[in-house]
């Protein structure tokens, strides 16, 4: 992809509003840190905001402090950066984008763009939106430095699961070498992103394995987080993110789930399938939803009840073949 | 590090065994199936042997069912290439190598590596044994075709934990590139090494995590493998692996250390580090050896003495500061 067309830009504007999607991930958070921090290093105003809380985990960035919601008739610019966002909703500014900038450039790796923006520099074949400022920056001739290194890792790193998906690409772990070689430590970023764990999250997942289940011959994996082990491990909701990947990578399993018990006598289901249960299905004939391969739903205790219902159904799916 | 000297090698001799340690890792199993190919290429006779099974997780490997233990008598060659293996004892051949082969060259990136070929090709800036073996055959002029590809990305994605340990450098993501380019897909290699678990390796971690213990004010975690476990799980040797990591990435921890009940009244330790301990001289202090950050070593049981003796001087080095 061209990133020259986003010189003139450079030429003819001062002000920058540099942004990204609610919730954000480590891509969202890292390329706004990066290109606000570039932007400036060109000599221009630019204003890093996501309207949504940066997670606890991506504060270790530069200037990640400086990231924060809009604030309407303080924060004014002539052009709006969007990155990583498929849609312009999901920047949940609440007006039209138009009324805050004159112009909107969309910068994005997703492929079903909505192609929102006046300019559009879409393409999917990018692993992140943190390389495509990388090679943006090369274009524009701005010096990357540590700090805006350490940014665009974290964007790639992110998406890739530590270049462990399929969007892994030679191009990206050039990138990524040429980022260690301006000083970012892989292991440093690495222990911030993936691998800072509580110790009541540890003691929490033994809790939870311990209640491991394995039927439909191997398979289905499920288990169980009881408000009992929640109270006594101490550990948090969030604490509960990727248990159940413990059930999926079983080998022969088909179909994980986990059963989180909540306060209000509801269970949170979670599903995940491998290869070929529609999971979204099952989640929807219990009133949730998601995608094909991850979805949920929540239904009504007590727990043994929620439990026989979900298994009764899953267990159909996996006899008939269904898809 | 200059590899040229091997070609002498390929001009003087035909038949070689290339081989590595027990408890052979993907380094190990993906250096010596690649080194075996690429002297096949070169028109020599190459007999893969490692005195060891080749982990399930590792037969995915293009030729790794050919990878059997020495057979005396039967096994002859002109030269031995040990790969991966910092001391001979590693390797079993529970025999004077020059015994079995006249010229033994040994190829490692351990610190602590004893010296013990003919030829030494040592230095620990590598990442893998797989990373020195793409630079050796870079050197030799022998193409590096899809199957010697994905040995070598085994390599250096399973030593560097996906690219996520301090050995991680700007030369091996280079490479990593360059194997993605010869084919090799990162998602496959992935879910092959890192995703597969079996049944009984959940089972045994659910044992393993409710012995994690956090003392030294935080700073050091620890956790236990009896053989009371394995036996109750029906787990083999090879799915403790990685489990350190769940006692290394608790917050605040800087030394982890998981203790493995032997046969032979015996305990095996292994030592990780975050940040500023070298655990290789705690291991060295037991006759073992490693990494800075990741080390090991085997003392004299019954298991409560071994930690006991390993606890005091890994309490001594926290508290010392020593580096
Ligand atoms: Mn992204
Ligand atoms: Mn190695």
């Amino acid at each position: 992809m061209d990133f020259s067309i986003f010189k003139s830009l450079l030429t003819e504007y001062n002000s920058f509003i540099v942004t990204s999607h609610v919730m954000p991930d480590g891509d969202a958070i890292g390329s706004v840190l990066a290109l606000t921090m570039a932007l400036e290093k060109a000599g221009k105003r630019a204003l890093p905001v996501i309207n949504d809380a940066v997670p606890k985990k991506y504060r270790f960035l530069p200037r990640s402090q400086n990231v924060r919601p809009f604030i309407p008739e303080v924060d004014k610019a002539e052009v709006m950066v969007c990155l990583d966002s498929g849609d312009s909703e999901r920047l949940e500014f609440k007006r039209d984008l138009r009324d805050i900038c004159p112009l909107v450039v969309n910068i994005d790796h997703h492929r079903s763009n909505s192609m929102y923006g006046d300019l559009n520099l879409v393409d999917d074949s990018y692993s992140s939106v943190g390389e495509m400022v990388y090679f943006l920056l090369k274009s524009l001739d701005i010096n990357i430095d540590y700090d805006i290194a350490i940014c665009l890792y974290t964007s790639i790193i992110t998406d890739t699961g530590s270049v462990k998906y399929s969007n892994t690409t030679p191009s990206c772990l050039r990138v990524l070498a040429e980022l260690v070689e301006l000083g970012v430590r892989p292991d440093i970023v690495n222990r911030e992103v993936f691998e800072k764990k509580s110790l009541e999250s540890v003691m929490l997942l033994k809790e939870v394995l311990g209640t491991l289940k394995v039927s439909a011959g191997g398979k289905l994996a499920y288990m169980t987080v009881t408000k009992d082990m929640m109270i006594k491990t101490g550990a948090r909701e969030e604490d509960t993110d990727g248990f159940i990947n413990y059930a999926r990578e079983i080998e022969g399993v088909e179909v994980a789930i986990i059963f989180k018990e909540q306060d209000n006598l509801k269970v949170k289901v979670g599903f995940r399938a491998n290869q070929w249960v529609d999971v979204s299905k099952i989640a929807e004939e219990f009133g949730g939803g998601g995608h094909v391969k991850a979805a949920g739903c929540t239904v009504k205790g007590p727990l043994d009840k929620a439990q026989e219902l979900i298994l009764a159904s899953v267990n159909k799916y996996l006899k008939e073949g269904l898809q």
